[in-house]
């Protein structure tokens, strides 16, 4: 027996009691019934989002909750600065493009970050600028971005700051309202520890008010309409109701542990799987803030990622990922977010010590567990 | 005791059996795995379709595919012929006004269908539309719209058919290639079986070549690129994986009990449906051809209909639905799609008495179900 074991950056697993209520008989969302689980979902998801302002769920994934930010607060022949060093990012680079938008395109290496101070440099020189489109975690390579020095710089301007936040929120921590972010957007599939299928966006008033005048056309992802609904507790069109029933479970298993202690603990997870593979001689691949979600590592000179990701597949029935596009072959990436504990990240490593000598590397058995171990000894 | 019985016009009850499947642990979209069962999937769906086209499965709801289906294969300027006459009708209307285009607008008045010779006078009177948008089961108003009529008109003709077939796949016989519909969308959460969550959409070859045409803006719908991924029996953007894995269960229970099988069912349950409600004397709100997906029916005289859903819900636990919009207050509908059998509709009818009464109409006990059950005895 080889136990499957869901060890990729996003969808992450999913706790069996999450599983279990899910698996109810399905109710219907206009009765009372979902009026009260909408409620307890609504306050719950503005707790995570450290917000006051509404958090809008959406029947779609993470890219949708993009493009929702997107079409809402930004009309044709709208100038956007897109902050980007990432497939992520790239992602909002499409979209502007897709919506033929002016864009100022501000990029740094994969692995690397855009310092707030090009940010600041280019709202001074374009004042025209409506947004700014960024990551908060950008997934493909493993970096946390800098959005509170961002946010600082976006304060000052008229341009409203929107932060994918889908592999972040419930991970790292993301004060929208302290930190004065305009639009927080995430999917559910990460931290909140859901199966994929459902985003959100929280707008706050400078983002509000950009909405009222926006020109791009919408209707499915209409946010002033559905907020219509929302005030009345109320949904527009047939929402992902199983998913919205877990939803309100892995609130309830976040809210036991604590926010603050989930961070806590993805910080720790982060630090030990790091700890353990440079013991084991291997380099990071981000060279900025690494993010809590993930760890992307650089192969050993001379193999190829995708074998790592195979033997780990093959050998050990555990799922990781690889690198997207350009960096397909050259990094493996190790999720430890959402349901993830500190001895998924012992397995994690251990597996990796197996697979690097399956592929004829040289490999100090426990080496990498040991420099987690360590990390986990530690008094927090 | 008081069993939760949902009978409401979608979402229609999840089989244990799908339940369950969606209760397994996640698995990744980019494995072996997913790509297994997205290859059992979507043969599947072009069985459920009857097409020999790609149906693209997207994460939203039905109203998402209505708009994937739109922004996909129209473009701005172009002129668009709604038909309409129900709520559903009227959302189209909603979306090509939201998009800016020219709309011809073919009504008729609620619990009727707009015959097809007005449709070919209009694509007469205007050579330059671009497509029709209508429904095939209105759920409003519980009219099955004559679409194969409406796809007579349209073949010849430079103008695409998109159908609108969320409360009616897996209901109704909607043979899409047999019949010339170029564009078949529809969700999860109705003769699928399914939570809400998925949508789908599926383009003959007039439809995919007004696709390479389309101006419209699109970026998380664009079913060109979402159609290259599906090339490589990839997804584009991560699936709503858990509705992926209980749509291959929901399609292997369809086909246990053969596609014919599962629409005779439908049109026997809602024909015992409609004789067991005019037992009652009540009067069916459809006009036209009803559907076999659901029946509205017309609140006695003096009754308001939303006093007929609240005591199916406090006295009978019975989720069933009311009338939409400006139908508030005149009707109740009752929902016998998906998960629904014969035992299903004797319960309704039986609640339907015992509600009746306890609203003080005069009820012949046991009236309803006796007009249900001679139904169910014919051969069929």
């Amino acid at each position: 027996m080889k136990k499957y074991q869901l060890m990729a950056p996003g969808p992450t697993p999913v706790p069996s009691e999450v599983l279990l209520a899910m698996a109810q008989p399905i109710i219907h969302h206009r009765t009372p019934q979902y009026e009260r689980l909408f409620g307890d979902v609504r306050a719950g998801l503005k707790r995570l989002f450290q917000t006051s302002a509404d958090v809008l769920p959406l029947a779609c994934s993470g890219t949708g909750a993009m493009e929702a930010a997107f079409v809402n607060t930004l009309s044709a022949g709208d100038t956007v600065v897109v902050v980007r060093a990432g497939k992520f990012g790239d992602r909002w680079l499409e979209m502007a493009t897709a919506y033929g938008l002016d864009i100022i395109d501000l990029t740094a290496p994969f692995g690397h970050s855009v310092p707030a101070e090009r940010l600041a440099e280019a709202l001074k020189a374009h004042p025209n600028v409506k947004a700014v489109l960024t990551q908060h975690s950008e997934s493909s390579t493993g970096v946390l971005h800098d959005v509170r020095s961002y946010a600082a710089v976006t304060r000052g301007h008229d341009a409203i700051l929107i932060v994918d936040a889908v592999s972040s929120l419930g991970i790292a921590d993301l004060p929208m309202d302290a930190w004065g972010i305009d639009v927080v957007l995430s999917g559910s599939q990460k931290g909140l520890m859901l199966p994929p299928g459902l985003g959100f966006c929280a707008l706050n008033d400078k983002a509000w008010a950009k909405a009222r005048t926006s020109t791009l056309p919408k209707f499915y992802f209409n946010l002033a309409e559905e907020r219509k609904f929302l005030m009345r507790n109320e949904v527009r069109f047939t929402p992902a109701v199983s998913i919205i029933v877990g939803l309100r479970e892995a609130i309830r298993m976040i809210e036991a542990e604590g926010l603050a202690n989930v961070f806590k603990r993805h910080d720790r997870l982060a630090r030990a799987t790091r700890a353990g593979v440079e013991a084991l001689g291997l380099e990071l691949f981000a060279k900025a803030t690494p993010s809590p979600a993930l760890t992307a590592v650089m192969a050993p000179r001379g193999v190829d990622s995708e074998k790592i990701l195979a033997a780990y597949s093959q050998s050990h029935n555990i799922t990781i990922a690889g690198g997207q596009a350009e960096m397909k072959g050259q990094l493996f990436r190790l999720g430890h977010m959402g349901y993830a504990a500190e001895f998924d990240v012992i397995a994690a490593l251990a597996a990796l010590e197996l697979v690097l000598a399956d592929l004829g590397q040289p490999v100090d058995f426990g080496g990498s567990v040991r420099a987690a171990q360590k990390i986990f000894a530690e008094k927090s």
